[in-house]
Order: C-alpha cells, then sequence, then structure tokens
C-alpha cells in the first residue's frame, strides 16, 4: 500500500468541522490519514496543525483548520474542501450549475454551524463558556427559537422542492452527509428543541436516517474513528441553554433579517 | 439595449453583503440590474427580495440575499455568486487550483464579514443594536484586540507570500475588490482600531488604494449607485465599541482557537 491519496488536518479529540470532510472521505472510501491523530512520534498532533498554519504546505495559507492536502493541491475552509472533493469522490453531479447549488447548500450549513458555535461562545473564542454563560443564555435563546426553526425550515423546503429524498433531489451528495451530521448535532446540542421541532422536518428526519443507514456510514460511525460529540466540540449540550426564552418573543419582528 | 445579462437581488438602501457583487460587476464594466432598488412600479423595492425568497427564480431555492441571476442560473451566498461570476467577468484565473484559492481567501472573508456583523448583533438578528448593547461592547473588545488582529494579520501575510500586489500574487481578482470593501467598511466602523492597525498591514493598505484608483471602481465609487456606509449596514460605526477594551487582555490564551 502506497502513501494515502489524501492527508485531512484537524483538531485532534474533536469533531468540530472536520467532521464534515472526514464523513464524505467515509462514505467514498477514500485512502485518507488523519493526520493530527497520528502519535507525535509520526508527525501527529495538535504541532502538525501549527505547522501547517505556519504554511509549511505551500504558499496557499489556510487561516484555520480543517486543510485537506491532495497530491499538489491544498485548500481549507470546510465548504471548500467539500466542492473540490465532490466530483473527485463522486459525491455530487458534474454539471456545474448542479455542484454550485449542492456548494450553495453548504455554505447555508456552514452558517448554520457558526450561529451554533456562537450560542456557546457568543462573546470571544478565546474566553470559555463559562466565561460568557449570560450572554450564551441571551443569544440560545433567540437561536432557537428563531433561528434554529428557520435554518431547519429552509432545508426541509429545499427537500420539498427537490421530492425529497435527497437535497439535491435524485441523487445523493455530500450535502446530505452533512444534513445528517448536522442533525446529530443538534439533537444532541438541543435535545428539547429538537424534540419540538420534529413534526417540522420529517423529511430531514428521513434523509438522516437514510444517511445513517448508509454501509459505509454506518461501519465509520461504529468505528473509534467516529469521536463522540463532548462539550469541547462546536455542538455542545448545556441543558441551561435549552431553559431560556427570549425576553422578546411575542413581539418578533416580521423581518428577521441579516443586514 | 437588451435585457441585462445579470440581476442582482439585494436589500436596497445599503451596501451589505450585496456591495462584494457589485463591486465585482461594476469593474468588469457588466450589464447588471440591482433589482431591489428599481422603483416598486418596475418591479422593485423590497417585495422583489420576499418573492426571490419565496421561491419565484425556481427550484434552486435561496436562504438570504444577496441572490444572483445570470440567465437560468440562480445563486446566492455572497462567496457562491463571486466564484460563479469570476471566470464570466475576467476576475479570476481559469486554472482550478486558483480559482480554488481565490475562493478559499474569499469564504475567509465572509468569516471576518460575519464577525464584524456580530460585533453590533452579538445576541440575535431580530433585536436593534439598542437592545443588546452591553453584549455588543463586550464582543467588540475581543474583536478589536484578537480577530480584526488576527484576520488582517493573516491578508497581510497571505499578500507576502504572494509577492505583496494581489491577493493572488500578480493576477488582479474579485478577492482584491472584497478585500478593498472590508478595508473601506472597518475603517469606517472602528477608526482607531484600524489606525493601530495601519503599521502592521501595509500591503493591505496598498492594495486598497490601488483597487480604489481603477478607473471602474473609481466611476463607480463617486456614482449615485454606490451607497454610502450607514448605523443601517453590516459595518457600522458606534464609537462606544471601540472604547471597551477586553476585561481579560494581559491574560490572552496562546491559542484562540474556534473549535
Amino acid at each position: 500500500m502506497g502513501d494515502p491519496e489524501y492527508a485531512l488536518y484537524y483538531w485532534p479529540g474533536i469533531q468540530g468541522r472536520g467532521e464534515f470532510v472526514r464523513l464524505a472521505l467515509e462514505e467514498a472510501g477514500a485512502s485518507y490519514v488523519d493526520v493530527a491523530r497520528l502519535p507525535r512520534s509520526k508527525g501527529g498532533g495538535v504541532e502538525a496543525i501549527l505547522r501547517v498554519l505556519r504554511g509549511d504546505l505551500g504558499p496557499h495559507l489556510p487561516f484555520a483548520p480543517p486543510v485537506l492536502r491532495a497530491g499538489e493541491v491544498v485548500v481549507a475552509q470546510t465548504a471548500a474542501i467539500l466542492h473540490f472533493l465532490g466530483p473527485r469522490l463522486g459525491l455530487v453531479p458534474r454539471a456545474p450549475e448542479l455542484r454550485l447549488w449542492a456548494h450553495q447548500l453548504q455554505l447555508t450549513i456552514t452558517d448554520l454551524v457558526a450561529e451554533t458555535h456562537d450560542t456557546h461562545h457568543p462573546v470571544a473564542v478565546s474566553l470559555t463558556y463559562e466565561e460568557q454563560r449570560a450572554e450564551s443564555a441571551r443569544r440560545a435563546a433567540y437561536f432557537t427559537a428563531e433561528r434554529l426553526p428557520k435554518f431547519l425550515g429552509y432545508f426541509e423546503r429545499v427537500l420539498d422542492a427537490g421530492g425529497g429524498r435527497h437535497a439535491l433531489g435524485r441523487r445523493f451528495s455530500y450535502v446530505d452527509l452533512s444534513l445528517f451530521q448536522v442533525l446529530e448535532g443538534l439533537r444532541y446540542a438541543f435535545p428539547l428543541t429538537m424534540g419540538t421541532l420534529a413534526p417540522r422536518i420529517r423529511r430531514l428526519s428521513a434523509l438522516a436516517e437514510q444517511v445513517r443507514m448508509r454501509p459505509r456510514v454506518a461501519a465509520y460511525l461504529e468505528s473509534p474513528r467516529r469521536l463522540p460529540f463532548s462539550t469541547e466540540d462546536v455542538f455542545r449540550y448545556y441543558p441551561e441553554l435549552e431553559a431560556a426564552t427570549p425576553e422578546a418573543q411575542g413581539r418578533r419582528r416580521t423581518r428577521g433579517r441579516r443586514s
């Protein structure tokens, strides 16, 4: 066996944004190495990521992990990595307009993930959750009452418009894998809210179950390569964040516009 | 004259995320209509956007503006729009790996814009700034002390690695236009901080001046099509947000990791 075709660089110990890339690589049965999870003696550990952020992989400097190396290509930004990998792994149609549509959906998933992250880090990533608890409670209340239903309602409508089986309609794609991952994460982080929303996201839930049963995904989920969710990760379970309700609920604006 | 080749749908009255697309269309001298800025009698106004969000342009449903229509193609998400427009407008090299690199940089600009937005909306987009003033002050303090220097330092290093003239090295691209816009916005919103950072972002500042003097950009900036910055927009000037300093400064973590 030669060198693996792909090298993924992501924080070891958490699923994080790297998990969207891992799921695509796993579903495709790709040959890859999760570099930072190797022992330090084999070039792994957090040091491997710090080297990449310093520019050790060449002039296309990443701002943050995940970073993927595929031969001469080095690419960062989760959605860009999937946009690059999609056609190579057979996880997106090759027609440019469908590839663009898949990417657009992935970028909206990226936005949802960022907003979810900020429910426990609304002030600063350099502070712990405990240092921004009050702000977190307030932000999480609006997130679960307004933003989460808006995002999930959007994806449900997309599934509906496409016929319901896959994000892109008839064709399975990496977007389905990412929607599965987001749903898993949200159910871990906000179980009560997700329970309440369940009747409004039947197509999304069915899609997630379908993805979970794909043979390679199922094997991955049972393997030691799949890390558990935790309160060190993007999706975090803090029961107190579901207890709050927005003080302003009832006077919700008609337009929740994000300028 | 026939129909314009491109239709842009974005909130009228603000620059917002639409401005990154406008700058690309303007620099290329493209034929486009800024639909929502037309009078309602001609199909403009906010109603035009609401129709698009309801799906009036077809099955590729956008989550939020900006949305671009080019013939049969309908695409949302600022960075995806620029990724699509880039080769058509001659604003990015056609080599796939350079196009991907440009897109990766644009996605990091997108992250910076989102974090800038959240300095005045750290709790909820459905609340006014005044309703989240305390949280804004705390978030803005960390943003100006930690995140902004990190982002701008990153782009400065990218310019440095590429030779300094353009984001992609020798070739001008839409990324340069976006970096100009971000710098303009940040100087409006955080004049003191940007003054302090100036010596550390010489290459970025030179790039922005270069972009400003491009004939079509210069003409656009002086035209009524260029809207002024304002406190209704993504970049907002609230002097009090520059007055705060992070209570935790001095014990800054070594790793400002975003899980």
